[in-house]
């Protein structure tokens, strides 16, 4: 039995989908979210679709046991690959980041030109290009006849990120080179198609000029929950701050820490589950 | 019952041990050998002591269904963290790289000044460290005194060299950052404390200067399982060309392509393990 009351669940490969916890925390402050990091088997985007399908279920499984209402999928990777497989197997609604963030490049574009980086998983499953295309049809006709999409995968990214090397020399020399194939083609959008990627910014935009918007998915995928739990008759009408539950599967002191990086807020009580 | 005619058991967290499976066919040729790469939830590196210590029971657990008579520990960080429990929990010898790796630097330096890099997990175990003031304590007398280590974990090769960027300026730049730390405490040999790092020799060595020695534990590992085996009476005297049996946790295929680099030959019949 799904209830208002009970909570959204949410999963990242790791640590990158706090950025969703908090645009879910701005859109809808009174709901209750569990939230799980499978920070033990991090990194997902070098994985195969296979592994990534089996990863992602197990996950939801978990989630489920607390009886979510929805299960948001914050990673791009999953999202990429496994949205399907979870949608088919669960009863619950399942809501990625790829629709939301499409939503939000089709948007923001003006010359039809949108770029995509994200990790190996993501960019071979195409699943950006398919959602724009899908969107352009669906919804956006005017756009139609011109929209290009050169994408881009950034394997060094997270690593880069995760090192701290926010704004260095390095991360500039390997942007160049990931973000050369951009240049030539005249962009005016980038999806930035991984939840780590926000935190190299700066960077991105020193390579790719300030006139190219760069987009990321969290704040429309908080959107896109807030509709369909409303659509579902689930939002909840509690007018108390939700409560946050954390999860990760390796130790939680390393999450707590960079997790403030993503959430922006100081993380507290988080949990280990072994389950996974 | 452990047999002469058992294989040996060799897992890593993914791809790097084959270079130790490389020097296991060298130096005994006609031993059986069955290899595990926990290619699903590679890498293991930046993952917590506890983490570590589950997925290498795991592995060595999936290795004893094939009767294995020793279980070589071919992946760094696994050999840094969980040697102890392995050895505690088990009842086949089990043999890791840190010692070998230790043993080869101590006779390679002439002036009693080691550097050693690793993954943080192995840098932070300071398994390198503690097994080299073992050593020399217990065999190596006459360089106790002036002993000098110094330890510095590099995050990013394992990443730069799964792209492939083995001979590249931003390699180099990434490389002159992390190595700096040696370059004034006047090192004559690095241990190259990831079955990753050899394939950045080059890069390592122009930065440091041809005159540092650089160590990796796969020769000195394979040479000591050999000592092991034959103390305990188990050499196989099969003349014929021993059977190797690949097996991974994620997809075949990308084994199969990246696993050449570090065998040196084709690597043939690969099995998916979903067990663990």
């Amino acid at each position: 039995m799904r209830d208002k009351n009970n909570p959204i669940g949410v999963f990242d490969s790791g640590i990158g989908g706090l950025t969703v916890v908090k645009q879910l925390i701005r859109f809808l402050p009174n709901e209750n979210i569990v939230y799980f990091g499978d920070t033990a088997r991090v990194p997902y985007g070098t994985k195969s679709t296979s592994t990534i399908e089996k990863f992602s279920v197990e996950n939801a499984l978990f989630l489920l046991r607390f009886k979510v209402k929805c299960i948001v999928v914050a990673c791009n990777t999953s999202s990429s690959i496994a949205l399907p497989l979870l949608k088919d197997s669960f009863k619950v609604p399942v809501i990625g980041v790829i629709e939301p963030g499409a939503r939000e490049a089709l948007s923001a574009t003006r010359k039809s030109k949108i770029g995509i980086i994200g990790t190996k998983a993501t960019i071979l499953s195409k699943a950006y290009e398919i959602q724009l295309r899908r969107l352009v049809k669906a919804e956006f006709l005017e756009k139609q006849k011109g929209l290009k999409i050169v994408s881009q995968s950034c394997p060094l990214f997270v690593p880069l990120a995760e090192e701290g090397w926010l704004n260095d020399l390095v991360t500039k020399e390997v942007a160049k080179r990931y973000l050369d194939i951009f240049k030539h083609k005249n962009i005016d959008t980038l999806i930035l198609g991984c939840t780590h990627y926000p935190l190299l910014k700066n960077v991105i935009s020193s390579v790719l000029g300030s006139d190219v918007r760069l987009v990321d998915s969290a704040k429309q995928c908080a959107i896109e929950a807030q509709r369909v739990l409303y659509a579902e008759g689930l939002l909840n009408n509690d007018k108390r701050k939700g409560n946050i539950e954390f999860f990760v599967s390796d130790e939680p002191q390393k999450f707590a820490a960079s997790g403030k990086k993503f959430l922006g807020t100081n993380i507290n009580c988080i949990k280990r589950s072994s389950d996974v």
